[in-house]
């Protein structure tokens, strides 16, 4: 049976399927990166207890850009800084990092895998890069790296783009092929569409299909299981949804949802509570209404972002009005 | 073309899919109905200019069960006090109130409509009281009302007893049947199951079915786009989802999804922001871990608002631990 038509069945489950925790690469946009070493050494643990299969633990990103005096050892992941977190490496939770294009010096600063402690690149391009991320992804590839290309902001790009890039995708290096949300605009009948055509595109080489959602419009984690009823067979999610403005899927509400008894939702729950909640208050992140404003509207959710930030945050309606009259 | 195959399309719309605010009768499980006269009458202006459908502005409960000393107006709904909000209720915003079954005194304090502003009674059961239900549903209805049958709890109910209970009600005079999610307990696929059987059974009579969804899974919303998405014509939300426990279907989040120009986003916004958020710190709703952990176990949520009251609400830990322990 293909994974066109190997949907979920209710009680049982898919062994393919793998979780991706993004906590700490995903709540990096909230804080510069600059988490404590406790903090992700915890969420590390706790990923490892959970049963989860990947852990996504930073950027790749360019130095020349984001400058290491106001970035936190995450945004680059050096090797020196990721093995004082998991030492060798040597356990069932592989370790991802995130490369953006045009945003990271990929040719030297990724290393070949048998000089690394990183199991896994994931590309991340807006449509219009993709020809720099087939080749990064490449770069990967013939580093000895699993990779995956996560596809930006579809909700914006132009579809017969978005098809000509998941044609060049499926005849690329890549192991896996992102839905990504990126303004939390999908409802699911959207990520219904996008998540069956990634699969029509990928069924002749197999390749699996992933999804990353946002919680703009609180649809993160439902938009998520929609995909997996569909046939996705990767999928992401933050530990207390920690991410980028309204937030990620939770990786609680996801493991509660998963039928595979390798999960096991304790351990998040214990570094929820201990380690990401603490954080919330400084770091904010989370739905809120600015978030449902731009998510409705399909906008980039950076103005709500900034509102969030500010002492009128709670003005719902001069933050809904000022982006109305601005459209 | 029947309503089983006349489902949403994507940029147009159904115009009898109506919209049902709860606010006031289901956020009075919080605060045993006592609202300030100020808070409902904005919900109802706010109602009012959305364009919302229905107003379920609260119970007709028993004074011998709910005694008046201890309940607000909005737990017996007199009809000196809903004049007092909404004058001789002549606009197109039609009123609701709820009535529960073995706690209402429906033949004496239900008054026949020409003596009444409200328009329709809806009647909560769980499905071993259905046989009183069905004469409530033939009291209300007799005396002038539109009737609706909530069915409760039905994640717990035998299906076999709630398919039967289907049969009876389609052959009862009641206008709308209830998919009632009470546990927060539902995915999305649960709930196509029960939308597309409770339609079946309706086939014939053509009587509407209907949604109510809570947020224990973060799913109110998603469940309630998924029922519309079926067939589902009668949708219950309330603003800022306010309502027993975990919350509600967001009205701002369903209003933004709906495609029917008739409906508008800002009113219920600024009615959140100046009325609804305000009670926030107080009443206490909304999603939090207690009640994931409830509606995954597919538990009533009484001991996670209990929790949620108590000093140790955010140790999620101990009340997993003790939850499990108790299963």
């Amino acid at each position: 049976m293909s994974h066109l038509t190997k949907v979920k069945e209710w009680l049982s489950y898919r062994p393919d399927l793998k979780v991706v925790d993004c906590t700490i690469r995903d709540g990096g946009l909230m804080n510069n990166s600059q988490f404590d070493d406790a903090v992700v050494k915890a969420v590390y643990e706790a990923c490892l207890e959970a049963g989860v299969d990947y852990m996504e633990i930073g950027y790749k990103a360019s130095k020349k850009i984001f400058a290491p005096s106001q970035y936190g050892p995450w945004r680059h992941c050096n090797e020196d800084d990721l093995r004082r977190i998991i030492g060798e490496n040597d356990t069932n939770l592989k370790i991802a990092v995130m490369a953006d294009a045009e945003k990271t010096d990929y040719k030297t600063d990724i290393l070949p895998r048998d000089n690394s402690v990183i199991d896994m690149i994931r590309v991340a391009t807006y449509i219009h890069q993709l020809p720099i991320a087939i080749d990064m992804i490449k770069d990967a590839h013939d580093k000895g790296y699993e990779t995956t290309a996560n596809i930006m902001a579809i909700s914006v790009a132009a579809e017969h783009e978005l098809f000509e890039g998941l044609e060049l995708l499926a005849e690329s290096e890549v192991d896996a092929i992102y839905v990504v949300d990126s303004f939390g605009h999908l409802y699911s009948e959207q990520v219904r569409f996008f998540v069956q055509k990634y699969l029509e595109y990928m069924s002749d080489s197999g390749k699996t299909v992933g999804i990353h959602a946002h919680n703009n419009l609180q649809l993160a984690f439902a938009n998520t299981i929609e995909a997996i009823a569909i046939g996705a067979n990767m999928v992401d999610a933050t530990i207390g949804g920690l991410g980028r403005g309204a937030g990620n899927c939770q990786m609680e509400l996801l493991l509660g949802f998963l039928h595979n008894p390798k999960f096991n939702i304790r351990p998040i729950l214990k570094c929820l509570q201990e380690h990401i909640e603490p954080m919330r208050a400084e770091l904010g992140w989370g739905f809120d209404i600015p978030y449902l404003v731009t998510g409705m509207l399909n906008m980039h959710p950076r103005t709500a972002i900034e509102y969030q930030g500010s002492e009128q945050s709670k003005d719902y309606i001069a933050f809904y009005d000022s982006t109305i009259q601005n459209l």
